[in-house]
């Protein structure tokens, strides 16, 4: 509709991956590998696809008015073909009556998209590797760096950076193996009109299947062994990977957009010229990363939602109307992810992290910080049935008072707890638990993904 | 993203309302509007309006361009100052510095949102209008049609087409209501950076809000009286009224795809050269318009219900990225219900009525759709304590016979239910209930409707 | 299910408004008004409401094995109505064939969920109103209290407390008013197996609608003048209408969340004894009633979406799905909303807030908070073709400096702008723009909403 | 909240699965075996185990009194833990001091979730493995009988039923499979205060990571190595899984309902007494099951998204309200997708075909069924430059034609195409492509599902 992406700030960096120019060339790209997959096993002309390849090269198409064009029959492959198949006849008229034959617009449409989506997730997929590269960094550089945990927005005991950066390590590496997935599985749809591949069967002398096979291998998709026109868990399954994305990088982002805020100063986006400017303000440098990652997160759910609906009432052997409800959505939820992909890698490939600023906060939190520690440790030096009570009392009176340090001493007896015992208690290095095994089972996972991926995954 | 609406087809028709251009168009207009607000009230230069028209009248804008520029930011509005105020200066360099003086990007962008939202909603309010005209006609023509209502897909009674067309027609006034409603509330944004209007105030020395008063009347929308930045209910109210547009229209699809399948043959929609054609079945005339709307109206709720997770998350004085997900939520909404009201008024202009199949099955569902009426009143005129028990019992064999009239004859005695008064008990026309009450009403409410809108509504 | 809102925190001080106990008392009480309805016009015996009466204080119902029962069915309704036809046979034969006589079981589902929806409501806009009391107070005390305006998590410009409460006021005043309407449509449903009424019309001589009318009348909800089985804009405007209730509570209590951060420590949630407690952590005070109320913002939007979806495909004269889809969901949303405004109710009423950090915080934000009228009205005084670009220069120089005033002062002569001018200038307190009439709008707004309601709204 | 589900039919028969006694059960099965698993490493009392064993047998809970204590700390395990370690103070005081230590309430809710969780699976793994024996014997029978394929509510071309039901079978494998992957994966939750078993490590002497594996191992779920209180893809991809089981379901019994509408006639629900019953219409047989799967089907999508916009929300080491709103979420749709599971075991171990319907259907539809096969093979036969178009103009006449094939016949020459020749292209059952292997492909993978899970699945 002559969307440029006015509205779409997150998804303008990517938009050429899937516009319709972009659903354009893979419509064509499989009407082309069609002529392949038949000319390969059937009585077609041998000069067919050379020919469809030729009338392709000269086609001079206008999404915009196939885009109306197919109005009329509910999808821009009706008017496609006719518009092919006299490019072909011009080329070699034999060839023209073979272009399409056997496939029905679902079958075309449907593989498009799966191969907008393959293009869509090799890029995604490498903006993924990027961020987890960043984060790889992060990981290392911060393994020491103490902070505050926080829970329920209240700060809970000490953690450190590296700790809470192999979280976001572990929910990117989750939506990388998730996507991986998913990228392997896209599937070709080839059915013919009713799912039996029947004209392609009569037009192939019973080779349909072989033909669908050679198709897929073409186009670099799966041959799923049988038609999904209206069995749509690979679209559910795709979306659903793609939504993994988003949430993923969401929490990151919401996390960065928190812990920026200038009463926190933890964590700062990249200094970029321009980057982050507001219309009015001119001191202000806005999160703008951050937040458009977060408005991709906040939209994926609801798209993700819209395919499983479409997916629960695709009745007979095409949907009337779920299957419609798919493209634009599936489209949407590409472009978002792929856009929050691409700005979650540039986020964190330059995320400046305050460790002064980190590590002053678990001081200024005190000693309050290792409460959970005193309440477990102490009533057992102090010893008596109501020691536990006590504990709980000193603390409470620790929290109010403007020295908690003293006041904990004042409570407890030097013979119970010497004054080395209470540093070594209180010093929050000393309680940081599994923080580095934490720390190194994200490096690992990442290593080995890395490691497989450079194997010959799609982004190595 | 150069999407010209190649995967959406339910919107072609309707796309330029709410595209690129039609956004930029609108946030020109709002700059423009608020030039003339503040020249109205503040010591700013008379030629400020003439001096921003003549700009705006010179420039020549690129959306794509504007879409990239606008990512640095965030959002359009951004470049869009950038490149007007340098044009202003040209025309008047002293009018420049009081482009956009006062507003926020925020401001802007929603006020721009909301214009396109009323240029939308008249257009859907015009093809509701038409739809509810071809609504009017239908039940005026079938009030005395029978056909068979279907509850839990299962005969259960007689009724008439004319009724049910009546439930249709009640539906979309309900939607016509809630849209004028949405229509009329549509408000001007205006705050200036916090929600104050400070810098406006100054600069008007103290006339912020008569500005905003008049900015809103010269856009055509409400001013309500205090901004709204963090406030959503004006953007999750018009997503709701949208999408109860497309449910009452889905669900008048459902009706059509269900009533003109091939086994019931009681509906048919429009015949239209080229309409409904497949690419491969040259006999096929598929629904091709309750598809689409059907199509629109299962993406809508999903968009809606995106719209108040943003409105539920919008902290502070301007969101986090809660706000940035509405956008293009909400203009595929206003485009998916346009194009569903486009597509559902072609569709009930031309609709086809079989009222000799409706009338046909009826008669071949036979007494046993009288079943509730005999189960009712056989067991007063047989008598007897055990009476309940031996209607159900008559009705299962009649259920299970050849001629089941002549079952039922067979089991009541004459002299308890005479020839005649058998016939009247079952006949179809005889137990329609209201039927034409429900007729009445709904054309009652639907000429009411029609003397409102004629006297001064939007769609007049 | 033997569901006791273990998992439901946000909802159990509310569950009681809409369990299965409080559904089977509605139930029941609209067989009962069906009874009065019917004697009131049909040839019934007149002992027919003492006796359904008399059989329903008697009845000993047992939810479970109701919902075990309803199984079969697809819904409750079928066994209760056997259970409740043989009760009143026991009281009086003649009256038990009268016994539901007319309705189907949608019309007694339906018109219940809308009782216990009218009663839940009227919890919900007690304890609305009591939220907007709170908020009242909450305004008028802080109408000058200052504090930053934050805009993409960034500190922006001065505004008050009281405006930003009073922008809280405004939202959940919008829902009230979204509620109240919602509340006054609530609609009986009464249309019988087909949306004709047939039965209840010839049982009574042809006065089903007088028995309708009358049904509503003593149920206290709406006669919408027509069955609305298969039109389902009176639940999804009830869904809509309450998530609009979640999203203004759900954006306060974010806010509160954010605001009351140990960073930030502007606001705290009331202190109550056991609220907020740790299972670990004894010093640490959890915002539970915040955290409890964004739970349920969270989740509201999509059950919202839900009924939406189920509307849009309610086909035939009663769906196939689409209707037994909405009633957990219109529950779970109804107790949502209940249980959020009952906690929000609490929270607001007993909001700390600390007007002294607030202030604190507007002067360590210092003179760059005034970035943005700096920027508007230094140029004007310093002159020259490039005194904007100097500004900008200027203010850059002074967000790096220690000491912003002083840098300031040094870049800016003195006879261009004196010592008392450049304190005005940068006096957050002269620059709050229309901040004071924001908050006059709100309390005006709620004085008269409080006006209203006092005089005969349903929570008077 | 005394929910014992009236309003969800579908989920009556498995609801114990997942309420809140075994909700309770389930935490106190988590709080047991942590406490072996610290009496493994720790230096804990060697009778701390049997000690809370003792004292969870002893305890008299209520339910409906936790979920009130709850509220305060926003989850009911703070009172729970009270609770049970009074009650093992009573038993053992020594031991009591070590019930919980080192976790945090997020351990036990959501391990007891995974654990509720993982006996839910179990059963649907079951009820699918029983409707996918259903479908293979299904698919077996009807390998030939044929039917007509329906593509946008349109009679397309003919197919089998075997193929159609080999269609539903996939889809059931398909979500099977995605089931079994998700089951594998539960993860127990062990992450203690902040997500670094800081109690634990200093109460284990540093064993805390094997003390997890230990935990993991007694409760039968997985150890993933690390805490994952903010990172959710295990509840999400658990929640895909789930949506694609009703998803699956959902297709299925929209078919049914739609192939056993009285005109259509082709399948019908089993039979089975009490099953289907109107509450006014005697002979009525209602597709209750069918309708109660989709009634599931349609509110699932809306719960998995749900689940997403909570992990994208998942800010901190624990989330302000994001993950509390995943507990009812995740509970419903577990229970959706059990009550689907089974209904549609049901449904389809009784569905009754009507082969001779199917077959009657596709004579009835006649020749022009095969009129994609006429359209490519005609005009070869016929020759000349017009044939396409002289073929398309008589497939038009046939098909307005009352002796269609008589029509066709006319207008084919008989030296082009003899009278046999024109039979075997008008053979719907020389016309079914690849059906066959369709249905061979679906067998061949339900007997390698069934041979795998034999080996040793959970519902072997």
């Amino acid at each position: 509709m002559a969307d440029h992406g006015m509205l779409d700030p997150v998804m303008v960096r990517v938009r050429a991956l899937a516009d319709d120019e972009a659903l354009l060339a893979a419509l064509l790209d499989v009407e082309v590998a069609w002529a392949h997959a038949l000319a390969g096993v059937a009585p077609a002309p041998s000069a067919l696809p050379t020919a469809v390849e030729k009338a392709v090269s000269r086609l001079d198409l206008d999404a915009g008015a196939l885009a109306d064009a197919g109005e009329a029959g509910g999808n821009p492959v009706i008017p496609l073909v006719r518009v092919l198949r006299d490019a072909v006849h011009e080329v070699d008229p034999e060839s023209s009556r073979w272009v399409h034959r056997g496939l029905t617009s679902q079958d075309v449409l449907d593989s498009a998209l799966m191969l907008v989506a393959a293009r869509t997730l090799d890029r995604v997929g490498a903006d993924l590797a990027t961020a987890s590269s960043a984060l790889v960094e992060l990981v290392q550089a911060h393994r020491g760096t103490p902070m505050v945990a926080r829970t329920l927005a209240r700060h809970a005991l000490p953690t450190t950076f590296g700790a809470k950066a192999a979280g976001w390590l572990e929910g990117v590496l989750d939506a990388r193996e998730r996507l991986d997935a998913a990228r392997a599985a896209l599937p070709v749809q080839c059915g013919g009109a009713a799912g039996t591949l029947a004209l392609a069967d009569v037009s192939t002398g019973g080779h349909a299947t072989e033909a669908a096979a050679a198709f897929a291998s073409r186009l670099g998709l799966a041959w799923p062994g049988t038609p999904w026109h209206s069995r749509r868990g690979a679209v559910t399954s795709l979306g659903d990977a793609l939504t993994t994305v988003t949430d993923a990088l969401g929490k990151v982002a919401s996390d960065v957009v928190l812990l920026s805020r200038p009463e926190v100063g933890e964590l700062a986006e990249p200094a970029a010229e321009g980057r982050g400017g507001s219309s009015t303000m001119p001191q202000k440098r806005n999160p703008v990363l951050s937040v458009l990652v977060r408005s991709a997160a906040l939209q994926a759910p609801h798209l993700g939602a819209s395919l499983h609906t479409s997916a629960a009432l695709a009745v007979d052997e095409r949907p009337d109307g779920a299957w419609h409800a798919e493209w634009p959505v599936l489209r949407r939820l590409l472009l978002l992810s792929a856009g929050a992909a691409a700005l979650a890698a540039e986020l964190l490939s330059g995320l400046e992290v305050h460790a002064d600023v980190m590590t002053a906060r678990v001081q200024q939190a005190g000693p309050l910080l290792l409460a959970e520690r005193l309440e477990a440790e102490l009533p057992g030096r102090l010893g008596g049935p109501d020691a536990a009570a006590r504990v709980k009392e000193l603390l409470a009176r620790a929290g109010g008072a403007a020295d908690p340090r003293a006041a904990l001493r004042d409570g407890i007896p030097v013979d119970a707890v010497a004054d080395d015992e209470l540093d070594a208690m209180l010093d929050p290095q000393g309680y940081l638990g599994v923080a580095d095994a934490v720390v190194d089972r994200a490096l690992d996972r990442a290593a080995r993904l890395e490691a497989t991926a450079g194997r010959g995954g799609h982004h190595g």
